[in-house]
């Protein structure tokens, strides 16, 4: 068998590279991940589930499987109270070898992923932090991943970090963070944000999770105008929620008072996903995934409608007529009459749902405003700083 | 090791029965079903998926393994140009199987299950329709399920025919039908259908499907009310819709526009879930599940509302702060501040989708209100007129 | 002058009689009714605005002009606190003398307007209920109007004692309750209330008050079916509230959390009263008018939807295109298109309101549910019976 | 009788002073304007309509009575298909004579109107369009208006002209655009504009029309900002809408699909009428009034809010109590529950439209689109450029 393509031959080549879901989402909701720590100690502890979800993504049409790696972090698990049989090394290990395993029984890569730190929200410095990093990039070098990813970082000055780190692996690496167009949490621009990635050496540059696709996309396309404005090159990524959050103060959906347990209303359906797949597209990003609240039939609907652009479907739509055409066959008429694309795409979906409202107040406009007044004077660049807003934040809420 | 409780025993002693949740509609996201036919050849073709599927829900505290045999009929399957590599009767077999190795690995019994036929919609007779249940049931006996169900009935008279063949077994039988309080789609209340059901030797009666917690539990105090009156005695059993609907008409959410690829805005949260197994218990109900929209979170979130009646926890709560407790280490106090069961009984959650309406009109009014005249006249209560009502309905559609 | 053809032989002649609009809602906007009292001494204090107001209906095509006495019997002017410097007999006087001078203005009568007493509430006797509204009735035959009506009950009781007090005057009788579909707060159903009146001695029988449009009309399709099941005859009007209300309870618009002061968003459009005028007169209702909401554009709409009926288009229409063809010469083409049937017909009007519910929940579920369970009893129709209900639910409360 | 405090005294001195609200809107549904037209005959037509409505503005607390001459101008009127009886003079000294009798009654100026004329859109010259406003101004001043207004402009040129005529009547002028935060159509910003009008002679700038009060508020914020950065003085004035409008384009409600006769879920209650009082005043307007939508009791809402500052209620208050004060007399203790501040403010009002959304998309986002084009160009500052766009967005809707 020949070897599969790196992730840099198929984005050098023009090639749609189709990411996977939100794994602690998902598996929260099937029982093996808690809602708090985070955690995904699951990968050692119950190997078939993770195994499972992987397989389902895979066969929706994911390119890469991102190792379960997500918090495991040394100082990430101890801080969250991890009480399990596992060490942080053993954790990080299954989940490589989970991703590998599924990693070949189709066309997919396998990433290592590592996010932010407790450490770094600690003040810990520099090199600590980085050792922290260290730790994880190690395993994942003995079992030889083919890229890397540092993702969820809402300060670009650890995300920097981390890449910095990560390249010493010699491998290619992607990094994405956490912030809508307002920028991060210390006030740098999405633009901003992306030159200083590139620089530290990201190949792939991006968002993840916090916010929905419409406003991913939209800061994706403000990191590569800066990109592009600063004479440099990348490649572009986003794995927005799989949650509606036209209502998120500039720290995302943690803020609404749904975070994480009444999110059900803001759920896409896979029409919404399509119109996603192909504004992203639109957009000059090729590197389209998924995060928190995307399940397999997301990413299948991400591949159905990026079918033209990749000449294939992917497996899974063997269980699934693209626009609705498996209702053909009903025997009702006026379900028969959904089984086309307009229905679909024009449908404004209820809630069911009277006594709710559209839009929520996020619970915490402090924050917001102290960050937005911290913009304006364009000092708050140090960590140090930002440990002092939030205290301060924190103390008032 | 003793053997287990049988279904009847437990009911009997007055314990509560958790069911589970809705396979069709859950492995249809993870890409095992398609949408339209609906049919489970999976549990062939895919064992490890309904495998998996199966253990979540046994984890979330499900003491019922249904098999995976929903449209399972010889008729159906070919009906829905089932062209797979498997018979009807290698499906069945599949099912009970797979139901039967998770259910060994813990307190759970094997339930084989038959629903409505496209035999008896052509106005086939009643020897025929019968026929087609018995080959179902010949699988379930040869491999031993504990006891059977027959569910996703819209005519009573179907169901007591089902009802009839499944006797034959000399095993315990449930019935459900998909109905909603203004009764059958021949007109026969819900009180009505029960005593039917419960004369034809259902030993538990009661509503699967079709409509969300709160219309289900209203028409399962009905059946109840009619099968006391009527000098009864039966045990009743609900596995609802994991949808809101309050804006159904009588034939339920199929005839919602969002039915079936946008119902998202409509999922429950788990505390809704809460709510209805509370309601359950409260109207008398004893055995509490599922159906199609259920995730084994939301089984979880019925054993957890009755650990007081039950005495204990399921395998799953061990990854779930009862109430959001496990968000008390947050490091937002705002976040923190939601770890509690006054926050999230009183949230409105928000759609996220200020575009969108909260009540949708059912698309067909026309065949409601032919009901509804029908239901007047009272005449309308055998098959052959029924059959006139939906040509004529389904033509003016 | 030929003189003006009498109520009766209008309706008798099979013509459309419109109806005025509310106003004490009305005039609480423009500053002359204060809400909690809701009396109507601005008849007295503030001549110029009542007058105004009248003129504005006539202008909307109302043939009917009410006198401006709602709640103005002594009784209630008391308990209201009534400080003003006018009697009561002032008051009732001046209201007649002021609906007169704009009814012969154009071509409407006077009607001469009772409602419920607080006399009744608190017990009173029959003989001293009825003394309360020979009161008022008196002046209403001294100042000679053309008509009388008994509107806003909630007991029919005490509309039959109000009936045969106006029959006294030799004139004719319309009574109106304020109840829904579920009957009035005895639990006498609606078609039976209907009965009761007809056989009290009224010409006219209908709704008016606390229920939308939608409600009232088949509230009042309900009274129509018991008198015509009783073999007797009627006419029907409608008179109900210019909000939509499909939350409310059984006691209608007053226990709704928005009411009287934040019911804006539930105004209708006037394209919502061309549709209530549509459904009343389809409905063989043939007195359509509106009750507090309606302002003179929501009665104009009236007249316009029945012009083909009537034959002519009110006064007021010279200022308004019929089905927003005033916008055709707008500068804009896209509000040029709006001016078409089709357009206003099927717009969903959004409340640009996005934190708020479609729905609410009524403060009173306790009094609903006593209700209910009264009802079932079907003991409570005494008014005694009735008091001890209340005195409950307030304590309650 | 000492003579009035003229309104600059009133301003310079600190006090509040209450504007009226919207004649337009509020006189189409009582039956006087023609949507559409929108112009002001009725103040020769229908005096008493008009003098009825200055009355209840002027009891709600309005300090200014403005000439219903909104659209009079001789080429508006023209252009609108006057067929009327009357000229233009006739309507404009009307129009005086009726502000002027009722504000004598009262303590309130007259303010003379003039607003955006046709001639500028059809770009005609300088000169032709000065000489418009020129001729209704002669009126203002042969009938000694107070001071003047230039009002409701959407190009700050075409409002520099105005003040500039309106400043030869040796009068106070104000002036206010119907622009949003993004500025006039041009694209000239909130600061810049009031910049420019001050320099043309402006004493008094703001915001009337197309927006809700947020959005108003905020823009005269950004216009104070830019006119104490280039050292000037000026007073403050908003008079926005009484609609919820979050959902605008840059050019306002009008693009809204409810305009202008579906508006009715979008109307502000009392209360939210008080938090724009209170809002601008904080803002550091003293001028605070309204637009279409406000009806008298709104404006009362403002003068209620005030009061503190104001030192008194107005007359209408005698018919209000505040804060919802009136039900403390309801017979139901959960009425009576409603009578205080706290209920008030909290509520979110239910639509009682659970199948309309809560927002609405604009018409013409294409023209939005040019606009933003255009701003980024920074190249379309003349009226010849603005007509080309216009040209173009008008044959693409």
């Amino acid at each position: 068998m020949a070897p599969k393509k790196g992730i840099l031959e198929r984005l050098d080549a023009g090639e749609v590279v189709i990411g996977d879901g939100g794994f602690v989402f998902a598996l929260e909701k099937r029982g093996y991940v808690k809602a708090g720590p985070w955690t995904p100690e699951a990968a050692a502890e119950y190997p078939e589930a993770v195994r499972q979800l992987h397989r389902e993504f895979l066969r929706a049409g994911s390119n890469v499987m991102q190792t379960f790696t997500f918090y495991a972090s040394d100082d990430k698990l101890e801080n969250r109270g991890n009480t399990q049989r596992f060490t942080g090394e053993q954790i990080n290990e299954a989940a490589c070898d989970l991703a590998r395993e599924v990693a070949d029984e189709g066309d997919a890569l396998v990433a290592g992923g590592v996010s932010q730190t407790p450490s770094y929200l600690s003040c810990k410095s520099e090199e600590d932090v980085k050792a922290i990093f260290k730790k994880q990039i190690d395993v994942f070098v003995k079992k030889n991943v083919d890229f890397l990813i540092a993702e969820y970082f809402e300060h670009v000055e650890e995300a920097e970090w981390a890449v910095q780190v990560l390249k010493t692996s010699g491998k290619p690496v992607a990094a994405t963070l956490c912030i809508g167009p307002e920028g991060d949490l210390n006030g740098v621009s999405p633009g901003e944000c992306a030159v200083k990635l590139v620089k530290a050496g990201a190949n792939i540059v991006g968002i993840n999770c916090h916010f929905d696709p419409e406003t991913c996309v939209k800061t994706v396309k403000l990191m590569k105008e800066g990109v592009e404005k600063a004479g440099l090159k990348a490649h572009y990524m986003t794995q927005p929620l799989g949650y509606h959050t036209p209502d998120c103060n500039r720290q995302g959906f943690i803020d609404l008072p749904e975070f994480p347990f009444a999110l059900e209303p803001r759920i896409l359906t896979r029409w919404e996903m399509q119109k996603y797949a192909r504004d992203a597209y639109n957009a000059g990003i090729r590197y389209i995934g998924g995060c928190c609240g995307f399940e397999p039939y997301h990413i299948r609907a991400v591949s159905e409608e990026l079918e033209p652009e990749r000449g294939f479907l992917p497996a899974g739509s063997e269980k699934h007529g693209k626009w609705g055409t498996g209702l053909e066959l009903h025997t009702k008429p006026w379900v028969r009459a959904r089984a086309r694309r307009e229905y679909w795409e024009k449908l404004q979906p209820a809630s069911g749902r009277p006594f709710c409202p559209s839009m929520s107040k996020p619970d915490c406009w402090g924050v917001t405003k102290g960050h937005a007044e911290l913009m304006q004077q364009k000092e708050a660049t140090s960590k140090e700083q930002l440990k002092v807003l939030f205290d301060k934040a924190t103390q008032n809420a």
